[in-house]
């Protein structure tokens, strides 16, 4: 009889659409072009209650899909109209932020050519931002920027040059001033344009160091996917053209010249560690004017790049000053114990990685209990996504290099 | 009977495949991927002899094509295999060098998702790399690397702040020396990545360097297509979330947010010569060490941004002392009367652009008689492309500055 009831109860939640109140009721018809839209191109769009709109053009196709939408409903089948575009709408608001996404053409996957291409799942895919309610603490301000530049290290681990990109405050060429770097690293899939691009790392830190809301420092940002595997040739200076035989090895690595990459290469290892260690940090302190020693040195990283972060500052606790662990785990008193102390540990979550932001308070509380310097945030309303990370990025930032 | 024996003798020139010749030879079986392929992408692929072949998973489709073939053609089409991939080789070698282009699938167009992304003709685009005999020269190689970076400098003009990268040499960051700077603008479509990614503006100046083939200068690359109409909210900061309503006015301007460009938003103007000469300029010589006068300041441009480089240099002879034309147009004794001289102007064309190239021995020789310090180069075997452009670089760079 329970069951009978629930079963009702469930059947009058769907057919009154509870599950997706949102999706019955039509989306105000204010949609614009997403900000992140190649120029000229009007579609995809979103409105202003962050329902997202899709229009591919496929004369002749028979059925188009977007991968996004809302969970569980597969992303969003978009129907034709007599034009020859195949036009749909989420069935609901999606999160605020950035959201990666593809398109499937009778069984075949495109990017939508009216989007800019983002690094992530190893692929340059396609990208939609919804407006965030706090977008301006990452908005493109008149105030005094600072350059995101691309440099190629010497790699002897790797017998390859490998590509950063490094973040200099702004009066960062005029002066003599040396500053104390975030290493920042990616997620899974991801690579060294990604902060920059999906995350709007440099805007958010123009932005915190225009308003006083931190002193400035330089964030250095590689490729932190060592561990998918060799590529054939990786005892060889691997050239920017990457003309290696086809193989069904994985081959690691950041655009080999695509969008983003001034003819970086990246050679896949084992070793991260000895990448950032011996050879990252010794090239940037060498070739920036930085505070070269672990207080004027923080390492964070999101979700796979948290793991690094995790790994790295725990096995080498002397030359961090400053952890932080964005959706990728925690620090735990044992994790620590015996170790030089972090002088400060930030962590967190979005708040829709429920298993993470619910356990945060007691993972605060146990460090705290234990001695250690921490703070956690939860990003309210969102999942393991880019705002999730620009947030956190952003909370963050203020508490590093006290 | 003249008539006829034409007719006659162009029937067996068809039937004898004397048009294309390599169309009816079997390609050599050594393919390997494009180096421009994404990580992981075992398409598009180049052999030995510059075929190309392209592969497109589409297994619903019934016609897949690619732009990119021999001249006349229409691209090549792909043939459907039973695994659901569409695959096809270009009917005969391709010129050296890189090529833009895009895949057809059933009437709707996108991108090839093996390569990377390249802007042109106002788009990103696909792109694929033909091995050139001569591409050390643009060899990502085991020398010390300049850096790339971008700037985002303020543009009273465009109230906007506006994107460029520059390229500063090795060993900038640790001296105090004081380095020329040459401008260098991309073509019709093309934005400020174009010159970096498509050109290896940054390898071919690190090999020159390594070479001591060039004394070390800085470039300096921004996007020039102002000349597409205003767009709407062109009077107040634009964001580089571009949420501008949808409109048909063409919004000209580098990526918002995608490849490339770490939150760089281009306004649209009528003025690309206020925006380099009254913004650019002032701002790279108020934050890079530059040798800020006429003799340390050179000018060039491909195709479009050759015509820009024409028209600026005539107009404001007293602020450049190099002038370079790649593909965009000649400079004439009827031009250059009554202004200041020019310290050198260089004017190239690949092999291809006929026209281009078989007038520039007269265009030189008018110049010289006229008393002006001129040098022609013709690229060997090369189209309205980027190997011209990135040769013309090389054949360019050592004249500069001296």
């Amino acid at each position: 009889m329970h069951l009978k009831r629930s079963a009702i109860a469930l059947a009058i939640m769907l057919l009154s659409g509870i599950g997706y109140t949102q999706a019955q009721t039509a989306p105000l018809e204010d949609f614009k072009p997403s900000s992140f839209n190649q120029p000229f191109q009007q579609y995809p769009q979103v409105n202003s209650q962050g329902y997202a709109r899709f229009r591919i053009y496929a004369p002749n196709a028979d059925s188009v899909r977007v991968s996004l939408g809302l969970g569980g409903q597969g992303g969003t089948k978009l129907t034709k109209a007599d034009s020859g575009y195949f036009i749909g709408t989420t069935a609901g608001p999606m999160d605020e932020g950035f959201h990666y996404y593809h398109v499937n053409v009778d069984g075949a996957t495109f990017n939508d050519p009216g989007t800019g291409f983002f690094y992530g799942s190893q692929r340059w895919e396609s990208g939609i931002e919804i407006p965030a309610k706090d977008q301006d603490f990452y908005a493109l301000k008149d105030v005094p920027h600072g350059n995101m530049q691309q440099i190629l290290f010497p790699s002897k681990s790797t017998n390859t040059s490998r590509a950063a990109f490094v973040y200099t405050p702004p009066g960062y060429e005029d002066g003599k001033t040396k500053y104390p770097v975030l290493y920042l690293q990616h997620g899974w899939g991801e690579n060294e344009t990604t902060w920059g691009i999906q995350g709007k790392a440099n805007l958010i830190m123009d932005n915190m160091i225009a308003e006083g809301r931190i002193k400035p420092f330089i964030v250095v940002m590689t490729y932190g996917m060592t561990n998918t595997g060799s590529r054939p040739g990786g005892n060889r200076p691997r050239p920017a053209t990457n003309n290696a035989p086809p193989d069904t090895t994985r081959r690691a690595g950041g655009p080999s010249g695509g969008p983003g990459g001034f003819g970086g290469n990246i050679a896949a290892t084992n070793g991260f560690q000895a990448v950032l260690l011996d050879e990252l940090i010794p090239y940037v302190d060498a070739h920036f004017r930085t505070i070269a020693k672990r207080d004027g040195r923080a390492m964070a990283g999101l979700s796979m790049g948290g793991a690094e972060t995790k790994g790295i500052t725990l096995a080498k606790p002397e030359v961090f000053g400053y952890w932080g662990l964005l959706s990728g785990g925690n620090y735990t008193p044992a994790d620590l114990e015996g170790k030089m102390k972090p002088k400060f540990m930030f962590i967190s979550y979005g708040s829709k990685e429920a298993n993470g932001a619910n356990a945060l308070p007691k993972v605060e509380a146990d460090l705290k209990a234990a001695g250690y310097n921490v703070t956690t945030y939860v990003s309210p309303g969102t999942a393991h996504e880019f705002q999730s990370w620009r947030r956190s990025l952003y909370q963050m930032a203020p508490q590093l290099f006290k």
